[in-house]
């Protein structure tokens, strides 16, 4: 399984994924599932993607193939904007579909992808959408300001508490890990390592890019003290007048 | 959908379940997923079930017949302990399983039904299972003192954090309405009202009982309080050093 998260915020947004990948529990491996897609002062993407692995694979190959293709109608360096770049995905989603799931279907397996695409390009505002394995898409709002893929459930309740289009990129960061910590408690099939990603409104470069194992200082004490925390905070909380 | 949440713990168990019943988004109704089954001074025995309510009722009203009926093999009143309370309940979802299996198959319906079943029967200690459609069932430890059944995901994480065998029973029942709030903020087929029920180890009657509907002033401050005070514990949690 997977679990990406990316929030669109006034500020930039915020992305974060990890890295587990498995056919069964006795068959676990560790790939990267997140894409950055930038030309520095132009444009940033940034691609998470959830489902079958030779599906996603297959499908950011296509998208970096295209990069270096003349004959290309479009790629994600030339789309003007982050519609047409969505459009970009949907595409190559439609095309490794056309390649792939009739195969997949003798085999009884299902063509399954989803996809979180965000960025800004030029003097667009940043932007956030979703993607299906039809390669259809939806776009982040201010009244639902994130999307996630993958293993969801877990993590979503923290993130509908706490984010908000006003929050910062540094909270929404903080609230990804959190969300990421609570899910990767629950589901063996999400793990570490962690790809995060934030990304400040206007600056058409990515701010950060880290890759988070098990040594990485800040995620060790969030885990911890958020458990604490939420200990305390629990145990301030008025007592049920019955019992 | 349905969610259930039964707890374990030193001082005794605590139920909470909601009463939404839904056949498509557009047919929701409310139906109490809570049975008691009581003799005061002599046992306690609540039942919460989740699934296909045609075959849950028909399981709970079997096991009410059953009590009355002086040919029954057992029921939950002459059950010599809780496993015996267990197989009781195992026995009669296979009975509904023989009635009805075959029927729902013709109308590709799943034979879908589980059970959380806790209480004491006289000297024997507090003990609570989870049985599935098969009629067979697991028992909960101190390694892992609870069980849900149902839309369990959203609310499974603060439980986690929350919930050891020493947390005493208005904790617990404090941290199932939490549960039960994270579950009903993201899951439309989970709804109020909510039965919560207390026993106490040892007491042999059930010590609270409440049903829970919207105007319920602690459960409105519960579900107000914890989002703030989740907020501000997240804004006192450590900045990421990056970014």
């Amino acid at each position: 399984m997977t679990y990406c998260v990316g929030t669109l915020l006034d500020e930039g947004l915020v992305f974060l994924s990890d890295s587990r990948t498995n056919a069964g529990v006795d068959n676990i491996s560790t790939f990267r599932k997140m894409s950055v897609f930038e030309r520095p002062g132009e444009r940033v993407l940034v691609l998470l993607t959830a489902g079958n692995l030779a599906i996603t694979q297959a499908v950011v190959s296509l998208l970096r193939e295209d990069l270096a293709n003349p004959d290309a109608e479009l790629n994600l360096h030339r789309a003007g904007n982050m519609t047409e770049a969505a459009r970009c995905v949907g595409d190559a989603v439609r095309r490794i579909h056309d390649r792939d799931a009739a195969t997949l279907k003798q085999h009884r397996l299902e063509f399954s992808a989803s996809f979180i695409l965000g960025g800004q390009i030029g003097t667009e505002v940043p932007r956030l959408f979703q993607l299906y394995a039809a390669g259809n898409f939806i776009e982040a709002t201010r009244e639902t300001p994130y999307f996630q893929i993958g293993e969801f459930k877990y993590g979503k309740p923290i993130i509908d508490r706490i984010v908000r289009p006003e929050t910062s990129l540094r909270d929404a960061a903080k609230c990804a890990l959190i969300s990421m910590d609570s899910t990767i408690r629950s589901n063996l099939s999400v793990g570490l390592p962690l790809d995060l990603a934030i990304y400040r409104r206007s600056s058409l470069k990515l701010e950060t890019r880290r890759h988070i194992t098990a040594d990485d200082e800040y995620f060790q004490m969030v885990r911890g003290s958020w458990s604490t925390a939420l200990r305390t905070t629990f145990g301030e909380l008025p007592d049920p007048p019955w019992g």
